[in-house]
């Protein structure tokens, strides 16, 4: 197989309106990420970013086409995204694109039309640290990965976090003022691979760590599956007999 | 508890375009699934039935609030429905309204909004019996019914159905013409339960059959629930110790 | 239906060999058990009790097929409960008894055979807090249940727990220690229901503490399902056309 | 990574007792499988063979401990493995071990033991045609493989299917006779992968079927998953602040 085509969505919007953040992530939080793809990956990976601002957000047909596994971190700006374009990657996924979604993109437009409910969360600002725990040791994406991942200081997300029951929970986090969280889950929807993983606040280097890394590493590898595009699934007639050795092709 | 109260919603086109559903279902099909929940309903239910013509397709906000289920179903019409009333809809199941999806409502709007898919599959209109196996047998939809439902003469619907994973799958059907479809499928979403059932083509006389009505009050009395509305999940903001005995309401 | 019949098994013996398990449990741990399910009854409920050193551990085929639900509580002497007696459970269950596992009942024989795995896991006898924090708040056993029940003291129970996926996890716990656990676990096994429920260890009072006998009366009322105990399934020979109207019965 | 190592287990008696299974199977079932997988490996496959009748069935620790992927074919002698056996195999599962369960094989020691049900089913030997329908397309083990596939002439297993619900189905069957079965069902269980596939009756030539035997070396590759043969879970002891940087090994 080629090289895995990743394209990493950010807003880029946090890093230039705040000093704070452009210290942190002075390539963007996509930039970071993409680092991160390219330090873990063994056969080759192409990265490409994409950002809010562009027209169509930087996502058009031609790009997801291409793209094996998006990668997708928003926070201010949910509603900013074109209705257009998040049925656009809910319609790629279905067809077999990965999608990663990061942090506060549980809430985004994509994030939401492909789960079904409003993925909705307690949250808080404070000094909590969290601790990631691997709960699904042999899962493809806690290869390597630690039985607790401790990150020294980050945004709380408490359950009840409304979501559909996953396939599979990777990581449950705890937070020191006490909360959980199903922090990695995955889901299969469609041809496509959904994997969901909260950390990623912007005020604290997350995706600078080398665990978070390795764990981003290894989720766009395990969501980009068998990286096929397929056409879109479709209602299609078949008459009688259409399957038998013989018949005219449908 | 008080009775249970389902709203049944029918697009009511068929009927009134084409003599001869009308005469299968002379009080559309909603009369006829009425009917049926009626029939089965041993401590009382009270039935309201709403149609696509009607102002926000009958669907107002105070009606679903005094909905414990909705039943759906719609086949010539689904882009005719607003993208507003799919939304209330939406919301109402996460909220904990039960949710059940009858045949070609598979590919309504307020089903693929809940399951996240295109929700589509093989179809042919011919003269296919199918064969209707309870694969769950202690599952509560499927109280008293038997291991095989015979349905004479129906449409065939065919895998692949491109749907998540069901939490359970109850029924799985086999058509006289070799194509099999999971015909009876139940989901989580939020609060709400969520039933698809494939049997109820228009020209066949599936509603009056009584394995078929038993089922439907099977599938109407396990959406239902606790029959409680909840608020709608949110984004909330918990400050640390907000849960401590003692500690200010948050 | 009449009153629900639930057996509570206890292994009985460190409340007869340590006073200060004594101390908290006069009645033995199946005794409180069994209060908090006669206090929580709405209807009425049945409750007996059956211990380890009871001929069949009072497990008679008898009384399992009186028994609705069997809650099981074990820790010592998972070894000393005979081979015949587990399996004898585990039929009972696929047959449509419901079964609750109660803190290191994890590891009995009857749990471990119901879902196929060792069900492992990290434990400490600290000093820790644990949260028990509802995540699915509109399942059944979570009814009135608060977001966060709090257990002032208790052993840790950790991740990784060697389970298989459950169908619906409704609690995880956090520990003040750090660790996670799933705390609350639902499974589906023949036509029986099975709930994994962590809390219990014998010297802190769990089972006195009201909202855990909330939970444990919910969970039961769960397990219970249809209350029918049906024939075991086995392996059934069926001629062509079995189904067929006017086919001799198989 | 090096060479998949395969253990292909057959009960090795059909074959030698009758003439017209030894005329479909000249080098045994195990050898029709061992040649399907080495003529679809991709990049090499170690193959090895164990039978019934050999000192522990041929399934020594030694053996096991240097499987990725142990492939079960079973059918009259289920009760003459040894529990020892059975218990080392599903040990050796939880532990990382892919677990191909062929046809009867559903009713063996080590199946029940994984799944903890007791997998029976309908059955018929009869002239039914078996239709193979792929229900879950992008799935790895149906890579490569017709929407439909079919088995001219088969053994019906029908449903019921006695078995939890599966973590993905990827092939419903149907059979000319009207009955469906669930003919390939994925299961985690500890850090192994489990699959259930139903085709292989021993008086049809299925396993030199070109379809079936694709699918069968897509199995065992998917159920191989990361090779890895981890330490068995256990009960672990975890003092407080074990996990901390700096903290003594525990």
């Amino acid at each position: 197989m080629g090289n895995l085509r990743v394209t990493v969505w950010n807003e880029w919007r946090h890093e230039r309106q705040d000093p704070a953040v452009a210290a942190l992530y002075p390539d963007g939080i996509h930039g970071a990420i993409a680092g991160a793809l390219r330090e873990h990956s063994p056969d080759g990976v192409v990265v490409r970013c994409a950002t809010l601002e562009e027209p169509e957000h930087g996502l058009t047909a031609e790009l997801l086409d291409a793209t094996d596994v998006l990668v997708w971190w928003g926070h201010l700006a949910h509603d900013e995204v074109s209705d257009e374009v998040a049925e656009r990657v809910q319609e790629h996924v279905l067809r077999g694109m990965g999608f990663v979604s990061l942090h506060a993109a549980a809430l985004s437009k994509p994030t939401r039309r492909l789960l079904g409910t409003g993925c909705t969360f307690l949250w808080r600002e404070a000094n909590d640290r969290e601790l990631l725990w691997t709960i699904a040791p042999s899962h493809p994406i806690a290869r390597g990965v630690s039985p607790v991942t401790v990150i020294p200081r980050h945004e709380m997300y408490g359950e009840p976090f409304d979501i559909p029951e996953p396939d599979e929970v990777v990581f449950i986090s705890a937070f020191s003022g006490g909360e959980v969280f199903r922090s990695g889950c995955c889901y299969r929807r469609g041809a496509g691979r959904v994997f969901l993983f909260s950390p990623g606040h912007e005020t604290d280097p997350i995706y600078t760590q080398p665990e978070i890394r390795l764990i981003l590493a290894n989720a766009v590898e395990w969501a980009a599956g068998d990286r096929l595009l397929r056409p879109p699934p479709s209602l299609q007639h078949a008459p009688s007999g259409w399957f038998e050795p013989g018949a005219a092709a449908g």
